[in-house]
């Protein structure tokens, strides 16, 4: 399963940034090999300064070894190997009708003091990050994630969905940080699913990355925009980073557990605003955003 | 002890403000008053803009009531009422070669059932962060730091200095926040020291910090600088934003215990950039500042 995961990883950070690059036109993906000094290593990929994004990454990386201090807490186990690979990747267009986008795709195993898998699961999902709403690709973008959810059971969904819109969220501000999409995580073996069934379900999910966000990124990409209209962009990547520093456990795992910084943060905006009480106005495009933040929304029927 | 640092913080807010708009020239503080509805409130000012200051904030809060949770674990007591307060203020100026300077200074007590004080402390600090290195401002700064601490024990500077360099570093990058100043907490009664021997090298202090960080921003505010310089402080000012969200305990105790948001996050900076390992080149200005907040130093003989 592990080499079946790290194949298929592998090759997908492939696809999408040629995809990507073919978008962009301009920029290309500056590749970084590193090596963790406790064992394993990653594929760092990001793109900048380009036609289309100001900012993006695209991550995978295959770690193992002793289980940190950090997981045998959270797993409550004294002892034990682990090993962990997954892709990541954050997408900050320059257009500010374009929404950011963020997807992470992994699979963990722990072993026993014989090497034995003790424990495996898989994790992951989507999620949108808009500064101006458009409901069609808000739909759109959950309706591709519902068809690939509904491939493998109805229930995935409105569960995966849930769940994403409880988890990317801004406890101190009070709203989402997005619109959403899927977020799952610990996905075992059951009764009546094997791993492999996991397997075919995250990579499914995984397939419909691009068809879930290109469509988007096309309709947006060189739609005319105001610098007022970029400053309410710069001052949203505020949120993402508050959210990204401040709640999101992956980060802050990685910030507290000698991680690769500059690929733990590449998920950070290239240029970001913080003014005093900043409000948008009444009535306003930005307004109608931060309502549905506050309360996030089905967008399927 | 309460009402007389209440009344001392309250006048310096006004003393420090009037200061600085004076020195700006441009732009004046806006105030805003609020409540915080589980008993107190405050007074933030904002100034933003400016001439000479790009963003600060200079605020002054005091807050009582029951205990929150978060406290309750944190100083092992099973229930009481507290009361806190204190002025807190971060100014980013414009100019890049001009530094960006935090101080807090603050009262704590704590009570029992019948309303007696249980324990009662000060804590606090003041500390500068350059974006270029100029050793004549920070050993000024220090300078005025070690006076005000000499005047009340020769033991002061020496140990919250070293505390200040311990504090305000993000341990994700191994360097300081800044070239550091003073920290110190839990400034209680001791054998040799009355709260009122407190108050007054607290006070000191407080007063120490126009004298520590004006001269240093005359020096800086009208140099001339680049785009590249302005890039520069626009970077670094990400780090100040990494250490306020992922290691601040004020900052992260106000997002976890539904403090006013606005009031918390003024220290954020206006602007600010992130790129995928920025690393400034050989033998720069820029470079000379990072190996400095690599490695703090002792800057006075």
């Amino acid at each position: 399963m592990k080499e079946q995961f790290q194949a298929y990883i592998s090759q997908l950070q492939d696809t999408i940034c040629k995809k990507l690059e073919a978008i962009d036109g301009k920029a290309i993906f500056q590749e970084d090999l590193w090596d963790r000094p406790e064992g394993g290593g990653g594929r760092t990929r990001v793109i900048e300064n380009g036609d289309v994004f100001e900012k993006g990454g695209v991550n995978i990386s295959a770690v193992h070894g002793v289980l940190p201090e950090v997981l045998r807490k959270q797993f409550s186990v004294e002892e034990g190997d682990f090993f962990a690979c997954g892709l990541s990747l954050v997408l900050h267009p320059k257009n500010p009708f374009a929404p950011t986008v963020h997807a992470n795709w992994r699979y963990f195993e722990m072993y026993d003091g014989s090497g034995n898998i003790v424990t495996q699961w898989f994790g992951g999902g989507q999620d949108l990050t808009p500064y101006y709403l458009f409901d069609e690709d808000a739909i759109h973008f959950h309706q591709v994630c519902k068809d690939a959810c509904d491939k493998h059971s109805d229930l995935f969904y409105p569960m995966y969905k849930k769940r994403c819109d409880e988890y990317f969220f801004n406890t101190h501000r009070n709203e989402a940080r997005g619109i959403g999409g899927l977020f799952f995580d610990y996905l075992k073996e059951t009764e009546t699913l094997t791993m492999q069934d996991r397997y075919d379900f995250v990579t499914e999910i995984g397939n419909s990355f691009l068809n879930s966000y290109l469509p988007i990124l096309e309709r947006r990409k060189a739609m005319p925009y105001s610098n007022a209209n970029k400053k309410w962009q710069e001052v949203r990547r505020g949120r993402y980073v508050e959210f990204n520093l401040v709640h999101d456990k992956g980060t802050l795992f990685g910030l507290k557990t000698n991680g690769r910084i500059e690929s733990i943060l590449m998920s950070l905006p290239p240029k970001v605003q913080w003014h005093y009480n900043h409000l948008p106005s009444k009535g306003s495009e930005e307004e109608k955003l931060v309502a549905v933040l506050q309360n996030p929304k089905e967008w399927l029927k």
